[in-house]
């Protein structure tokens, strides 16, 4: 396949996506706007999938889920450190103005993409969103005008897991008082970008889905009590300086200490398990360490799973760090705020292990891999292969020919599957190859089809989507056959 | 009961909603901010059950959900009407400076709630949250500074609706180009309240859950087709100028011109459904119809689903709107914007029916109405009556003793019922009474108890929540008896 292929196949993958009701750019009828996009029908689908099973697979863990606010006070940022630091260094066209955000692929030295114009330095820019709550006076605490404007000052959170840390005596008490415990959350999160241009990858506002794990770091980081259950695990690993990835079970990385812990190996073992779960293929998947002078300032340890994309390479879709004490610590130091839990040694500040899931573009992943082409006779066949649970629609009925007595007995099949809990859906509109065709471009995996046959002996006829293989099965079969 | 009891009971819903982890106002620890909630781990268990029901209920109608940007550019909110419009009325203390919502139970003719002084009208105060999109020069559209800063204005939604109708084109393509459809959105809304100060009554940020069904008016609106379905159903009206409540059947209410249309009818009554069928006691629910002079400007008909409570009086958890043409005619006046569809009757634009739930309001509810109690001795016993399909937690697994065998042998049991997907919490902390109140408080249905007996025959006490009666149940049967 040459480069002109490869080209041609990125494009239809997100060229199906839009016009199948998976993803839009946000506002298109006003322009559009970068770094926004919205989920159609089966783009919310998809994504629902992903989130429950995410639930399911933490909740399993014996983790609760969270729902705080994604507005907060500038105290909050202040406290966390984002608001000092959540900032990319930006450099601005001497010619036209425009704004970008320094990356790999743009520097000082390189001219302006909008008009081809010399760029200068521009100084850190701000990736908070702002806003004001209320109405700018800020009653009864008193101090001076200047004072009450900014205590009015309210960010949209840039990660989920704030708003947990926040609340952790709270969770520590519904927790009984004892170590250790994980909270989730899932939600939006929104970063002020400068100059987004790479569709799900780079997003203003997207959805994270966050694990803080709070651990007595002398009684828990090398003791995790299932770690039996991942130890032979194989990870693809990077260390920093490595060309390439080598394969490792998390026992070996663990004990020769690549990875900071056993807590951290542990989470680490369940991310890889999680996005096989979802049906990322694992060739695809390998997890990087951070280098010291990459890694954020609050981390011990931190690893990122990446997914080998056709269009962006290898690209983040979960961040999993060792956070040591350096959050509950920022929060302690504000005044009222106790972060301290009474153990067997003493009161100690609990340390935070984090997975952190992008969910767009895990979804973006999801797609990307799961497309696939083919030629059949004269025309392609286009197919998103994804894992039967998370298809968006499950299975598809169809009457053969848009006659009566066909179509009442598959809106009868279609009612019964319906009430059975599965993602179904009726078409009765143009041939059933073109309804095929439409099917597998959704990733449906089974299609069920009712003719005359049907009439007589009650069996119908069950496509599935990969193989194209199709079987006669008995009606009262249908549901145990389907699942 | 005295007016002190039922004080005394309403302090008490709160307080155990709050110690036991359902609601929490936000930032306590940085001093709380009004307006602001987050749900701790019980109150998600129980918002996520129902808005996974809303979600089966509207999938049942043929209904897809989409999931849209919670912030849009100034664009859509001038072309919606809310930038003009979507304002309160605010009056501000000659002395302290302190701003005030102008509402029912504040005027200006009364004296600052803060420091007692005297109020002056200040304008009408504008309840959109505004932030600002990108480095706030808006590349390549030309124009100037002024207009590009104008243009990188972006505010928080304050309903998920707008979200849907600038898609419409795209999910009338979705729908292959027929009317009727309806289409989903749960998620984040936001307003700017001057002073909020009812807890989850008037939040700024809070979740709505919105139906917008697109309908023929010429074609749908007096025909809808499962009317039958719902048309007996029983339904408590208050028309305008009523003193209390009337009971009608659906089919009695739209005959008679009482609510303008079957489709109208039809959505009322699912809406009266869903409230009963999540828990909310049908002789705390009405439907109040809008007066001319309080119907918002775009509406044809409007009603509003009312739960009776203790502390708000009559408050509303859900409107139900025929919206007209207004929303997709007002976004239609913008260049480059067409929301007509081709029928029978030539290009129309649509009218909406939209029922709109406001799902804190409803937790609200479900707390105040679920909330119950007794005296047992001595003793307050605390209840919280969910229905079972909406409890936080199923059932809880208790060994009798804090002895290793009966422990082995519930967390046994407690992984059999965890494996069969029902929401199962393992305890062995304190008395078997004080276990009992725990799980009482929050609501859960069942609880099972290991003791020594279970050792011998494998059977197990199932306690029941409201009648408090005890059953012995053969573990291999557990799962079927608790379902």
């Amino acid at each position: 396949m040459g480069v002109g292929d490869k080209e041609g196949r990125r494009d239809e993958t997100a060229e199906l996506a839009r016009r199948r009701g998976f993803i839009w750019s946000a506002f298109e009828v006003y322009g559009g706007a970068a770094g926004f996009y919205d989920y159609g029908p089966l783009g919310t689908l998809l994504k629902r999938r992903i989130e429950e099973k995410w639930r399911d697979f933490y909740r399993r863990e014996g983790f609760y889920e969270i729902e705080t606010t994604t507005i907060a006070p500038r105290e909050i940022f202040e406290s966390s450190g984002h608001l000092e630091s959540f900032t990319d260094p930006a450099v601005r066209c001497k010619e036209c103005k425009s704004i970008f955000r320094v990356d790999e692929n743009l520097t000082v030295a390189v001219k302006c993409p909008e008009c081809g114009g010399g760029l200068e330095a521009s100084g850190e820019f701000h990736l908070m969103f702002q806003t004001r709550i209320g109405a700018g006076k800020d009653k009864g605490k008193g101090g001076s005008d200047e004072e009450a404007i900014k205590r009015s000052e309210g960010y949209l959170r840039p990660e989920t897991a704030q708003g947990i840390f926040i609340n952790f005596q709270r969770l520590l008490k519904f927790n009984r008082d004892k170590l250790p415990f994980g909270i989730l959350q899932i939600g939006k999160a929104y970063r002020n970008e400068i100059s987004p241009r790479q569709s799900l990858i780079r997003l203003r506002e997207f959805t994270l889905a966050e694990v803080e794990v709070f651990v007595d770091p002398a009684a828990d980081k090398n003791n995790h009590p299932r770690f039996e259950e991942v130890e032979d695990r194989m990870l693809s690993l990077v260390v920093p300086g490595a060309d390439e990835a080598e394969e490792k079970s998390v026992e070996d990385a663990v004990s020769s200490g690549i990875i900071a812990n056993e807590y951290l190996g542990y989470h680490i073992a369940r991310v890889d398990e999680f996005l096989e779960c979802i049906g990322l293929p694992r060739a695809r998947l390998q997890f990087r360490q951070h280098q010291q002078d990459e890694m954020a300032h609050y981390a011990i340890d931190c690893w990122d799973a990446e997914f080998l994309s056709e269009r962006y390479r290898w690209m983040e879709i979960v961040g999993i760090a060792d956070r040591g004490d350096y959050d509950l610590s920022a929060h302690a130091r504000s005044p009222n705020v106790n972060m301290h839990v009474h153990t067997e040694s003493g009161e100690i500040i609990p340390h935070v292990i984090e997975p952190s899931y992008g969910i767009d573009r895990i979804i973006y992943a999801l797609l990307e891999s799961a497309f696939y082409e083919e030629q059949i006779g004269k025309e392609k066949r286009r197919v998103l292969r994804f894992k039967r649970e998370i298809a968006p629609i499950q299975v598809a009925v169809f009457p053969l020919l848009n006659r009566d007595e066909l179509k009442s007995k598959a809106v009868a099949v279609f009612r019964m599957l319906r009430d059975a809990a599965i993602a179904v859906e009726y078409d009765n509109s143009g041939s059933i190859g073109k309804r095929y065709r439409r099917q597998d471009e959704i990733g449906t995996p089974h299609c069920v089809t009712i003719d005359y046959e049907t009439l007589e002996d009650n069996t119908v006829t069950v496509r599935e989507r990969d193989t194209m293989n199709q079987v006669r099965v008995a009606v009262p079969e249908l549901k145990d056959v389907l699942e």
